[in-house]
């Protein structure tokens, strides 16, 4: 195990190009929006109803605070790089209101409190109270670490104090773990700020206590409460909750240096990413229980693939990595944020899908907002940690490049201050310079840079304009050592080709068909693209597989990406070959766009598909 | 493979005794309420709408139809035995109706027709059209044979025509199977009746289309259409759907004499019964999706176990007996029978579960009615063909006896008529007489008598007084081969004794529990009972396993089963000891009853549960 260490969204300033973009539209769309709809359906001021501030009744779910608490996350990381921002007043005041609503005991929960007291710490598998205080720690922390503001962080304890009296193996507690994860992980992110190790065992506590049911009644395989989480061999049940599982054994397994749990997550993710993830790196298929179903049971048109699950991978996936320093983990987390997460918010940041679908009849479309809000408030809070997946350092000194942003970084490598300035046209072509600052001597360390599993072609890299004869080594990284000197310029460029891909034999829902994909990027054909087509549906055509899809210029996607000044390259489309006989005068293959997946349903309304028949 | 032929209802009369009340409430309560809540919600009213007699909109779900179906199925077996029942003629108006309903080229669905016509065959998945279909033939079949009544086998033959035209594999056709499965073992009924291959091949499309996805949108696992049929080898999905893929399957199976078909569904049913079943013999342990999860997934308290998915394992379970000719089968039928089918209605017949859960805190109860009330509408066409898994011949001139019911039998053996008078105490004694009648010369043929897997103990069978030393073969049954005379007398006593037992241990929800058996007969622990114990809980109560349960009077039982006349015994409660460590007073053990569980929740509502702990 390597155990690398992460260098944080914090250390790194995006510049101009494709993330900067994605995170301005956080800031300036989705956070305000998600603050907005707090607003505007009594997220908010349930805490002041809660408080006694207002008169009033709750109102919404029991878990609707849990939205609050990601929203405040994710305005924390923005305002620390938005200080203006038009919600800075709004969501200080509301942290207030929470501080006030909380139980003179540490009991805080707006639903439970307000609308079903009796009913409090009663229904743990459903109540979701102790998930909402694992989102309030996330949030504390943030507001913490990036303003020093430590109001939540004193809610967090008191609430932690009541969780740690109520909760346990003594006679007079609850040995019941949380109904959906998420507590566990907060837990030991709380531990890693305050050193208590009580944190830490209230964690591990929750985390040995799923599956053992002596003392209680089991939550189902739907809640993974159907054995011990070491013996999980497979993905079951509720997909986030189970991203959400896995983040927290991650890091108890790193706290405790447990490789033999650590063992177990390894063939977990294998069993996942190989037998129940979908092209676009989404997960749970089944909209029932929002989660997983059986191995290769992966239909299109009523695919589930949550966008917060899509964001759970990339959260395991980090750890995963982490722990091991295999690239393997990047070429998944990287497949997951180009397609089964940016899919999840429309291009102007106002609407946002919940479920994501690879195949549509046309009647699936992007919302507002949600009764249950939980991948638009995770969408706010995860962005702006985007960064945090570009760069890892070990303690042999090796600095891992892994996800392409354009940015400036700082941080620690071989107990020096390293600068790395990346430029970057990803994800639209595979060139990436680094320019390295030493800003003194120069500093021996070995760079590893991921090669994505989409290039398959020999890349081509020069350091200082000098060609290097090097290749990605069976983890998956190309490796430079050397004394890096200030100024220093890696150049590289992954080639990037359109290709036709199939899926295993052993999806049926996809046999006689193909996918487009282009670097990162998963493609899908749209209807609106179908004009001149008359009636035809997406899967009525059938695609020529053997012409390789040409590279093409189209005009509906360069009003989200212009090319102009520094946003970097237009998006790119591709263009295939159709035909179809349904009518003679489509037995000829004729032209037609396919658009990247993330992008569909933001022109005109329609059919789309991600898998295209190969023939009749 | 034996391919036996099963004494069908119609040749049996019940006797009176358990299943001959459960008969009696069936007509004179199941029914005549089930019919009461079709005419108000609208359900039959439906058909008069739909074929222009009335006017009006549809009223309530999609699916609604099928409960009509099942209805006049069950209306037709039980007014055979019970001419002058109130419902007669409205059942039989009803039938009008259906024929008028019909469009002219024989499509039906009273939803679609007046709700959606524009979505008539546009969602397979979800339509639930041939679903009905199918349910609709099961009850023309169920009047034409009883009654002489082809009305509805008209309706059915032309809506058959029609579908016949629609699905199919030409290119103007769809190739979609049923999203709920039914249709296809109604098609094999038919053909049983009409020997039109048409509709043998028209099942076998249907069968053998599932998870054949090249030409369409998979509907996913929970409708099992991630593989095809005969690559299923675990059970998943929604519980229901596979119990009647797999009595479709079954039944292709024997119509081709494909043994290799059968294969794969031996396989699946030990799969099912070895890791997804529970004590009670239901199935399908989450409401997510009224279906199956991961192996020994069997939480206690949210348990679906849903009545519906208890019957369809009897109705496979009979196929798979009549396909080997072994008693294994027949011992999970009896299991489902006395727990998870009769437990779907309360002892006055006048409320249902839909789920039935093997603990509650209480809040759990039966209802009058669902709007999705699939569950009573089956037990009203179940109930009444029970009967019809007592006796099965094969060719070699065996007689089996499987089911314990008291009645009077008249049926075909070694090409002779043989009537069998059968009385017996069960479900609360296990002494079984068989009185033969000949009313000629001997017949010579081999009696196999099932030995019930509760019964460990040797039983005592004479013939004529005089004792036999028999024991039960591998496949499970007590062979007497003789020639018989008319009036031989068989009797035999399988010792019924109390007894706890213990769940595999890889079901982590009972470790540290046990439940109490007695005969077929699952026994559940009630809150009313509890008396005495203040405030005291089923599942704060430590049971000692090691003390027998006593057998013992019940005054709150004998109410639906009084001992007087001819009712045979009354049911039997038993004496458990228990015990609890949260007060001083309760550290020795005190005796407490535990009832049937399908008598649960039937006097003072409360607590329950099946599996009780052994320990603190």
């Amino acid at each position: 195990m390597k155990w690398l260490t992460a260098v944080l969204p914090h250390q790194v300033t995006p510049a101009p190009g494709f993330w900067q973009k994605q995170l301005d539209l956080n800031a300036e769309s989705i956070l305000t929006l998600n603050v907005e709809h707090c607003e505007r359906t009594g997220r908010f001021r349930n805490f002041a109803v809660c408080a006694g501030l207002v008169d009033g009744q709750h109102e919404g779910r029991r878990y609707n605070d849990s939205d609050v608490y990601k929203v405040l996350e994710g305005a924390a990381y923005v305002l620390a790089d938005y200080p203006d921002h038009p919600c800075a007043q709004r969501v200080s005041e509301v942290i207030d209101w929470i501080a006030a609503a909380q139980q003179s005991d540490g009991y805080l929960n707006t639903y439970f409190t307000l609308a079903e007291p009796e009913k409090r710490w009663k229904d743990i598998r459903n109540g979701h109270e102790l998930y909402c205080i694992g989102h309030l720690i996330e949030a504390a922390l943030a507001w913490s670490e990036r303003h020093g503001d430590d109001r939540l962080l004193q809610v967090s304890l008191k609430a932690i104090d009541h969780i740690q009296e109520t909760f346990g193996s003594r006679d007079d507690q609850m040995p019941h773990p949380p109904g959906h994860q998420e507590l566990e992980l907060a837990l030991i992110k709380l531990w890693q700020r305050t050193q208590n190790e009580a944190h830490l065992n209230m964690a591990r506590f929750f985390l040995e206590g799923r599956g053992e049911l002596t003392h209680r009644e089991s939550y189902g395989a739907y809640c993974q409460d159907h054995v011990p989480v070491r013996e999980q061999a497979t993905p079951t049940g509720h997909a986030v909750r189970l991203m959400y599982q896995c983040c927290g054994q991650a890091d108890l397994a790193r706290a405790l240096r447990d490789e033999e749990q650590l063992q177990c997550l390894l063939t977990l993710w294998d069993e996942m990413t190989g037998k129940h993830m979908y092209i676009t790196g989404g997960i749970g298929s089944s909209a029932l229980n929002e989660g997983f179903t059986e191995p290769y049971d992966l239909p299109n048109e009523i695919a589930y693939a949550e966008t917060c699950a899509g964001i759970g991978v990339i959260l395991w996936g980090q750890r995963m990595f982490l722990a091991t320093g295999n690239a393997t983990y990047h070429h998944v987390i990287e497949r997951a944020l180009y397609n089964a997460v940016l899919c999840g918010v429309s291009m102007d940041g106002s609407r946002f899908f919940y479920d994501n679908p690879l195949a549509s009849d046309g009647s699936k479309h992007r919302v507002d907002w949600f009764d249950c809000s939980c991948c638009p408030s995770n969408l706010v809070r995860f962005l702006p940690q985007v960064q945090g997946l570009i760069y890892a350092v070990s303690d042999d000194d090796t600095l891992y490049v892994n996800q392409f942003v354009s940015s400036t970084t700082t941080c620690q490598v071989a107990g020096r201050d390293l600068t790395i300035e990346q430029r970057t046209s990803m994800p639209w072509a595979g060139r990436i310079e680094l320019i390295l600052g030493t800003s003194g001597p120069s500093i021996p360390f070995t760079l590893n840079l991921r090669q994505p599993d989409w290039c398959s072609a020999r890349p081509q890299i020069t350091v200082n304009d000098t060609p290097m004869s090097v290749e990605a080594g069976p983890d998956g990284y190309i490796t430079v050592m050397r004394e890096w000197s200030d100024g220093d310029r890696v150049l590289v460029d992954f080639p990037m080709e359109a290709r036709f891909v199939e899926a295993p034999a052993a999806v049926r829902a996809n046999r006689g068909r193909a996918a487009v994909e282009r670097g990162p990027i998963v493609y899908c054909l749209e209807q609106v693209d179908l004009r001149g087509f008359d009636a035809v549906g997406c899967s009525d055509l059938h695609v020529d597989a053997s012409a390789r899809p040409q590279e093409c210029r189209h005009e509906g996607l360069t009003t989200w990406f212009p090319e102009v000044g520094s946003r970097g390259p237009a998006p790119m489309a591709l263009e295939i070959q159709v035909s179809g006989t349904f009518t003679e005068r489509f037995r000829q293959p004729r032209p037609v766009a396919v658009v990247p997946y993330f992008m569909w349903d933001n022109r005109t309304q329609g059919g789309m598909a991600v898998w295209l028949r190969t023939g009749p």
